[in-house]
């Protein structure tokens, strides 16, 4: 099944973009994911295409008008009815790990990109619109934040990298930071490879990763270190997480 | 001055992509910044140029060579001597937008790319890289990640954005979500926009947009409203924060 990224934008001629080459280029090609742009400018519905307007009550900036978001919404659902529709903004919830494999599981996902101060509020009740941040930086548009969601997306569909393990022992997949990684050559300007990682016994490189990501997570993620031990305990007490359907 | 970013990649056809359209593109047609990408190949040392190796240790996936990556790196150190080298990396700190700010009234960025595995390890030590990570999911290589941490750089740069007070007021500049915002129509399908923004009263409007940032932060962003809270209690009670330089 190909999965379907669309995409809202004021600027169509953004994408591809980095997704046009490398990894996701080829499984473009290949067919494991398709690529439809919607502009938004398309849906204005006065002679002069306006898309945007001042904000209510003041202030610097325009804000994009929910109308004209609505009909172009409205128009990448009958594109692809099944796709959970995301708008990229620093209001929405931090995009996780684990949101990225549910929507790589499933038929698409369409991205829609703000420009200006944002979208008019109103949109995001009126058509079921999930808000999504990824990262607490502000950005000039929606449209790098889309590349990143649809980039860790297409890295999961079926076929697309090389070896399957990559996908299971990655960052944030258990909770943790990945271990730290080294290779050829052993010493390069007098700094060596960990011994443990020479010695071919598979049980301590094992045992010593696990406490690399363990030791790298409370020190660099405190906030990720305490959810993972929150689960932990809550797992090891015998109590079940209610799962989010 | 001419903000400098370099890219350090291994696909330096994928920039300036999206930064060459809109804002960023004009911006640098303006000579506002500046834009030099590092083939990391071009600094193999073998006949195959090879960038990358197996995993000390065993494990899926290539990891990126110390030794390929610091003769790239002091190439692009000999570009932009100021600049700080910045890995796209999971396991790096969480980009802020005050570390981006501070990025953004500095000489430049160097954005050090990886793909595959992720980077020997001892290339961080070894030359000074600070990693940083832009949201805690996994990408198929640094480039969405580094096309989003100079987008939200180059709006701040001088002359760029149109209304300077377009910045300041934004989600997380007070360590707080923005607050929602509003344009015509006044209605649409049967939701209105909120009576207050309606008013005029200036005084009433910003108390109003104030309460619903505090609001709104609280419910979706428990984790940077304690933050919020714990600065606030700190800076009430004349104590100061040491300042980090």
């Amino acid at each position: 099944m190909t999965f379907a990224a669309t995409v809202l934008t004021l600027y169509p001629e953004m994408f591809p973009g980095p997704l046009g080459v490398s990894l996701a280029g080829r499984a473009r090609e290949e067919g494991k994911w398709s690529l439809a742009t919607v502009q938004i400018r398309d849906f204005a519905i006065d002679k002069h295409r306006t898309v945007d307007d001042t904000p209510a009550g003041g202030g610097a900036g325009m804000v994009l008008r929910a109308d004209v978001l609505a009909a172009a919404i409205d128009h990448a659902r009958s594109l692809s009815p099944n796709a959970p529709v995301i708008a990229m903004t620093p209001r929405g919830k931090p995009l996780t790990q684990a949101r990225v494999r549910e929507l790589a599981a499933g038929p698409g996902v369409t991205a829609l990109c703000g420009r200006f101060e944002g979208f008019d509020e109103r949109i995001f009740a009126g058509r079921q619109v999930e808000e999504v941040s990824i990262g607490d930086i502000v950005l000039s548009g929606g449209e790098p934040a889309a590349l990143m969601l649809l980039d860790a997306c297409i890295r999961l569909l079926p076929g697309v990298m090389g070896a399957p393990s990559s996908g299971s022992e990655e960052s944030f997949e258990n909770g943790l930071l990945e271990y730290p990684h080294y290779t050829r050559p052993a010493a390069w300007e007098g700094r060596t490879i960990p011994e443990v990682l020479r010695s071919g016994d598979h049980a301590k490189i094992a045992a010593w990763r696990k406490q690399q990501a363990e030791i790298d997570t409370r020190l660099r993620r405190p906030d990720l270190w305490e959810r993972h031990e929150g689960a932990r305990v809550l797992s090891a007490s015998g109590a079940r997480r209610e799962k989010k359907d």
